[in-house]
Order: structure tokens, then sequence, then C-alpha cells
């Protein structure tokens, strides 16, 4: 089956590996990108996107802008942290020249909501920023909502620590609220957290690999990667890589059987030190319409040789 | 197989349920309980389990001195909390009066250890008050503990919030740093937290079924459970039951297919506002050597079945 997707990105180094294995993977129809601020602020992600898909063969595929800030605040700035692991651009300031035209003129909001009236249990929402445009569109049309095959966020971290705070994971700390309101909406959301993507390991070894295809494309991404390598010796010195967060959670869309999950109702604390917190809703634990699921484990290596193995023909084969 | 199993406990109502949960099982041979302070004094524990083993029938059944406070603190009081939830006894103030004779002479640490050597793979041990006197016993000789077959425990939540704190269950917030150095032991720990006991609920309609069965056992589990059940009225109305935490540890060191299981390597915050929290260890998700697995669902017909099937039997055959 194909899947018909929508990326939701903050277009991001690992966005751009999200992008790529969608792209990479013939299980997939890539229909669209809507766009969120985090990474980098929206409209940087809207420019982002249009480029990597440029250089990627594909600058037919629509992106769209959506939201500029959380739902709960007016106006949002990038985070220091967030450039220092993205560069400035948001792709390792590689300097990237391919056209990038307006955004879309529908809303990322409006697309979502018609893309899944059109597809129905077909489309696959994979979102890898803050959960904002979702948010909205719950708030906006829930029952057309609730038509869509899945969604697959990364963000959240429940059985290990956070990475901007002991409890809080970096997407779901934009916007908290957003987040819960997602967890409980009674959509079916796939959660795929920091407990299974911080298993994910990429090197410089393997950019070298792309390095080798000699394409621009692959040139372009072994920079962009060794980039965001370079910001985890920094962060995370103990890694010894980089991980593979996005990206895993478009692999997750396209074949589940490459982690343990298991149903969990969740919520997002929105108040006091653990503010982003993703756990269990202590009040719905037996509530048996349980439509969330969360990752616990990854089979890392079969998942590293599909990522590898996607992402290295695609960056091999486009001109 | 039968278990050689060690019951360490802060003898409280629901360690009453271990215990005849332990003695309802033809898979269990009970060598010994070790008390703990935490619902109780340590003291009060040795009683309490004592006149629990003599009301079922058990008056042979050796009970142990142990840890009388933290491995931090010089000294013990029983929170108001607890008081409430288990009675100023320890048991419901149910009067028990059955006799209960001095403390075995060999200490709690010491007779674990013992048994370690002598039963090797054969013995488990089910913990289900303060992890102090397993730290106790890691610090004496941790060589023989790892004789052990397997280490139960009930305590920690980690997919759901405490119950002390937003972070924090009971048993482990007692003593997190016993709890952190069992977590970092290499010792094969499962953890039957909050998570799975929260799912398991017995109710008053439960307690009339004991109450028919006319025995002194059955009338005074009965009386006990009550009590336990009207403190949770009070505490967490919403269950409209009381959790089983204690006796499901038992029920998975028996029959480990109750419960969904995942291996995560796992520590113990000790401070700040989330002192006590269990939550995966991020500097371990990569180690392989993982011998800490913690439930996260539970097969609750199937649980309540068995809580009712054995503890029924044995308080109708006890005279």
């Amino acid at each position: 089956m194909t899947h018909k997707m929508i990326l939701d990105l903050d277009t991001g180094i690992d966005d751009a590996l999200a992008i790529a294995y969608a792209l990479g993977s013939p299980e997939v129809e890539l229909i669209g990108i809507t766009s969120e601020y985090g990474n980098v602020l929206t409209e940087r992600s809207v420019v982002n996107s249009q480029q990597i898909l440029h250089l990627l063969g594909h600058p037919e595929i629509p992106v769209y802008l959506g939201a500029g800030h959380s739902t709960m605040t007016n106006d949002f700035s990038v985070l220091p942290i967030s450039a220092e692991i993205h560069g400035q651009d948001g792709v390792g300031e590689i300097h990237l020249t391919q056209p990038h035209p307006d955004a879309a003129s529908e809303s990322a909001v409006d697309f979502i909501l018609a893309a899944c009236q059109q597809y129905g249990a077909d489309l696959s929402i994979v979102a890898t920023g803050p959960m904002t445009n979702l948010a909205l569109a719950i708030q906006k049309d829930l029952p057309t909502l609730q038509k869509v095959g899945q969604i697959v966020i990364m963000g959240g971290a429940l059985t290990v620590c956070g990475n901007v705070s002991p409890y809080a994971e970096a997407n779901i700390s934009q916007d908290p609220e957003a987040a819960d309101l997602l967890f409980k909406s009674g959509l079916p959301v796939t959660m795929v957290g920091l407990d299974v993507t911080l298993r994910t390991l990429f090197t410089k070894k393997d950019t070298q690999e792309w390095r080798a295809l000699a394409t621009d494309a692959a040139k372009a991404y072994a920079d962009m990667v060794d980039y965001y390598i370079k910001a985890y010796e920094v962060t995370s010195p103990h890694l010894h890589g980089c991980a593979l967060h996005d990206p895993l959670a478009v692999a997750v869309a396209i074949n589940p059987s490459l982690v343990t999950t298991f149903p969990l109702n969740l919520k997002t604390e929105v108040e006091g030190p653990s503010r982003g917190r993703t756990i269990g809703d202590n009040a719905r634990l037996d509530d048996p319409k349980t439509r969330t699921a969360v990752c616990v484990q990854v089979d890392t290596p079969r998942f590293l040789n599909a990522f590898k193995t996607r992402i290295g023909q695609l960056l091999k084969a486009v001109k």
C-alpha cells in the first residue's frame, strides 16, 4: 500500500533527513510539507523545505506555511541551543542556493484538513516539530481530522529524561498545551520520543559514505549532518554521533515493526518545573479507548540499515 | 518448579495481601520474611508479619528484623499519610491478638545473603517496601546477592505520575539512594510500579465474598481491606477501590506472563523536586547488559482471578 504522507516540519537538519527518508521510500507518496516554527522560524522552515525538495529532485511537492508561534504565545524566537545544533539557517550553514518560491496559498491547517477529507485512512501525518499545527487543526475541525489513518510524532520522553529539562523534550516543550490537546483528542497518535530516538546513532563514518557518492545532494547532506554531529559532540559527547530523531518517525509510520510500542493514555504537564513532561494520564489509565501508543524499544540495526539504504540510494540517484 | 521466596515487607495492609498470595500459591515456598520500615516502623512490621503468618496457619515461618531507617538517615517516623492508609497499627486497626515472638536472631541482611548462597537461582526476593535491606545487602556482599534468581520490587512509577509527588512513588521515595544503588547494581530486578498496580482494583464487593467464607482469617482480611478501601475513597476517589500493589509483585514473581515488560537501565533521581523519580538512565541506554525490566501492562482480569482464587482458598481453609 502507498502511504499518502504529510510531513509537518520545523526544518532543521534532522527534518531534512525526514524528507529524504520519505522521498527515498517507495511506499510513500509525499503529498505536501507543512511548516512549523521550532528549530527555525516557520518562514525559514518553508524556505528550507523547498530548497531541500529541489535538491532532492522533487520541487513539485507543495510546502505550506503553518504556525509561527505556540498556541499560548504571540511570537517566537529561535532558542540559542536550536541555532547551535542546526545552524543559523537551520541546515548547518551549508548555504543552499536552490529556488524557493512563495509558500502554497492554502494554510497548513487547511491543507491538513483537506487531505484528511480526501485520503482518510490512507493518510499518514508525521509531525516532527511542536504540535501547534495539529492543535489548530483539532480546534478547527476535529471530526475531519479523525478521518486520518495515523499521526506519528517525533516528540516527548516517557521512559528517559528530556533534552531541554530533566522532564521535557524540545518539540513538546515549545507548545505543551498543543501536545496535551493532541494526546487527549482521541486521535491515533504514535509517540516516537527520545525513548527510542536516542538509540539511533549516525556517525561521521556514515557521512563519509554519502560524500563518496559524489552528487551535489550527497555532499550537501554530508555537510549538513557533519554540522549536526559536531553540535552533538558539544551537547552530548557520550553519544559519539547524532540521534536520528525525525527520520525515525517517518520510518515508524511506514514500518511499525521497527519499534515496540505499548498503548497508554498520555498527557502533557503544562505547569510547574516539569512543564512539557509527557507522562501517562493517571486519570485515564483504565480508559479502554486508548488510541495513543508509545515507542519504548527500537530495532536499531534494522532501522539504520533502512535509513542508510533508502537515503543513500536517493542521494546517489538525484542529479 | 517451586520458588523459594523471601518477602521483604513493611507490613502494611497490602503487604499482608502479599503474604496471603504467597502462602496461597502452590508454586511458592515462603522461607522467610524480612522487615522494613515504611508503612509502619520496622519493629511493628515484624509483629504484623508474625501475627499475619499465625492467622494464616504458618507461625513456623521466620521473620527477620531489618532496616529501621533509610541509608541516608538515622531515624524514621511513619508519615501521617501512611498511618491514614494502613491505620496506626499498619493492619487497619483490626487488633490482631495472635502471638508475636521475638524476631529471628539473624539480621534481615544476613538471612537474605545466606539464602542467596544456599538457593541461588531458585530464590526469588520480592521487596515491597523501601529498598534499604537490599541496598545494605549489596553493600555487604554483592557477589553473593548476585546468585539470586530474581528480585521483584513493588515500587517506582515510570510511565505514570507518582503517588507522593508527581514524580515519586512512596516506597522509592523513602530511600531513593537505596533504589538507585539497586538499579545500578546489575542485579536482575523487575520493577512492578504504579504503571501496573494502579490498574489492579479490588472493591468492597470482593471483600464481602471473603466475609462470606466465615473463618477468622477471612473476616480479618475483609476488615483490613475494607479499611484500606476506605482510605482510598479519600485519597483516590476516582479509583472506586484499592490498588493491589504488593500482591501483584508476588504474582509477577510466580508468573511473569501476567505482565508485559521491557528492558531498561534505570536510575533513581536523588536531588531536586523530582527526588525519588524512577526513570531510564540516559547514560546507559545503549548498554547491552540490561538486567532491569519494567512492567508497563498487566492482564488485570487474569491477575484478579488468580488473586481471588488463591487468597480465597487460603482464607477458607485456615482454621
